[in-house]
């Protein structure tokens, strides 16, 4: 699930995309399609336990997935993926909106609903895997324009009590050792790039209170 | 106002940012401040008249006023400027959602609008200047990290017979003579280059049907 805390501080170590370095940083990227496929379709989480179905809205949108008609006002004649329509029959029946609003959604949730579009998915766990093996594995996925939807525990990053959080991955700096990551809490956090080591902690340390699994990675692409 | 059509189709001349060469012209390009200020908080408009809220919006997060709570679901301790708390009441006392709703809002309402809040805003009409001043006035609000909101008339840009649209200017290129348009129709259109002369027919020529002016911009600034 998705937990927060009301005051973000920035901890050192992360790099706002904001500011000249987060850019100069953004420019001397290899891997960054993510970055391109994603940003059309960036958006916030609607609640504070829908940093899930946000993550999930992004990725089938830049992976171009046929999108069902618009709900919001007027605006059934248009087609894209958002945080409602994504709970279409199969979904629900793998896990309900009010659900999620509760509690959030565990990292194999999320793979099973994703699993119900006409993706592949590939799930991760990071106490499967070693820091090495962790960037190779992203690193590929970019360079095959997949999308990398990450499950981090956020107390290992921010300055903050809370753990659980989804978000898409945007680049990989191989140079810096840095991940950019498009947190969908645009509320409180800016795209930010966060060192590889300081991630890969963050899904590999401490578990799910609900799954009682280490946090990890999806891998979705189209077929 | 912003206008709409419902099969959209791709215009020879325009390049899709998140294309090659698209992503090429972006890295190439020195005016690009308003994209590192704008993605951050880069929206879909939420019903077919609501171009000019959304560029509000975007454009009131990208310059670092201090925002009202969000009103949506269970995020009112956080603080972000969206397409519903704009309205506060010296906004109502311009203009109402439901006007907009029905009919959009022309380029002086909008400025009426960012006036309300701690900005500077400046309005230019397309049909009182050139070309040469219009990329020379834009490039100067670029480099002095101002956001300029354009106004324009879209049939001279794309297949349709859609006409008034607002949207954020993400960047130019001075080498190409083209605009990164952030459009806040991302339902539609995706964030696109689009060649100056083009842009330019588009804010000049024609007139908005409510105010019998032409279209053009507003530059907003902190003081």
């Amino acid at each position: 699930m998705c937990s927060y805390a009301k005051v973000p501080k920035f901890k050192p170590g992360l790099i706002s995309l904001n500011s000249k370095e987060g850019q100069l940083i953004f420019e001397q990227t290899t891997y960054k399609n993510s970055f391109w496929q994603l940003i059309p379709y960036f958006i916030t989480q609607k609640n504070l336990s829908f940093c899930g179905p946000a993550s999930i809205a992004m990725t089938l949108n830049a992976l171009k997935l046929d999108p069902p008609a618009l709900t919001e006002e007027n605006l059934n004649n248009y087609k894209m993926f958002d945080q409602d329509n994504i709970f279409n029959i199969k979904v629900n029946k793998i896990i309900k909106k009010n659900k999620i609003k509760k509690s959030g959604m565990t990292l194999n949730e999320m793979f099973e609903v994703l699993n119900t579009f006409n993706l592949k998915n590939k799930i991760y766990y990071g106490s499967d895997i070693n820091e090495k093996q962790f960037i190779e594995i992203i690193i590929q996925a970019i360079l095959k324009n997949k999308i990398v939807i990450i499950n981090y525990c956020r107390k290992y990053i921010r300055n903050t009590t809370s753990c659980g959080h989804f978000s898409p991955v945007g680049a990989y700096n191989a140079h810096k050792k840095m991940f950019l990551i498009l947190d969908v809490s645009r509320y409180k956090y800016q795209p930010t790039w966060i060192p590889q080591q300081k991630l890969f902690t963050a899904i590999s340390k401490g578990v799910d209170s609900e799954s009682k699994k280490s946090r990890g990675f999806i891998i979705s692409y189209k077929e």
